[in-house]
């Protein structure tokens, strides 16, 4: 536990109190949900690591932690999109942080649309087949001219 | 793997097609992200597994997997704070869920705030002790007067 962070004493001090008292599940991480400070569109979820979460505080630079690639992760520093923390705040169990960002060019995704949510899942009770609906349909950057050779994310 | 679902084989399938091909984790979940489908307030983030993803998608209603309580979930079955899906979206590596809904009174959290997002954490790269600053004040319901005697969800 470090300096900047309370241990965990009782649900009173938890939810109701002005401590700062992040739980870190077994891999030392806790989620973090990103939406666009403008338009509220969620960009991203990804999880930050203890060191992830004081630079975020102290810099105002989004910072997360990879799972695929196991470090620390400052947002946008291959791509130049940083995430410009425009308000940080931290839920009832203190077990997941909210980012409201500010992203220049507004571009989250690595395939190179605007959000990383771009496919609608249609709702339906009925047996058909579910075929996901676009709701972006223009790129704001190219991946390739961004990323160059870097290996892709998703994992299958 | 259910028949709603497509078996992954390939980054261009994952993430440019219409197939719906989730990535569930070695504990079967996959994260789920909820906003209030009016103001895009964050709600709450929770996990899905492949059963409460088929049904939200069939009877427009959230349901997570509790992973406190190790059971499917069927949002505000206890306290009647049903969430009705106004849209159902994945993100690009489909790893992940974002829920748009509608609830009843507005409320989601527990403790009887409007969002389980309440407190603030303040951006500071200066030593002084981190204090959380708290962004609603008043609760919208008396937790006790809905939950009763259910135990607190807050684990330490």
């Amino acid at each position: 536990m470090t300096r900047e962070f309370n241990p965990r004493v009782s649900i009173e001090q938890i939810e109701e109190s002005e401590e700062l008292a992040p739980k870190f599940d077994d891999d030392g991480l806790i989620p973090a949900v990103t939406t666009d400070y403008r338009s509220g569109e969620l960009l991203m979820q990804g999880y930050m690591s203890a060191e992830a979460l004081i630079l975020t505080i102290q810099t105002g630079e989004a910072h997360y932690f990879s799972r695929s690639r196991k470090v620390l992760w400052h947002k946008g520093a291959t791509s130049g999109l940083v995430q410009k923390v425009q308000e940080l705040m931290i839920d009832d169990d203190q077990d997941c942080i909210w980012l409201k960002v500010d992203v220049i060019g507004g571009a989250s995704c690595h395939v190179g649309y605007r959000s990383c949510f771009y496919r609608r899942i249609p709702l339906s009770d009925n047996s058909k087949p579910i075929r996901l609906e676009f709701t972006e349909t223009e790129k704001v950057f190219d991946p390739v001219s961004i990323y160059g050779d870097i290996p892709n994310s998703t994992k299958l």
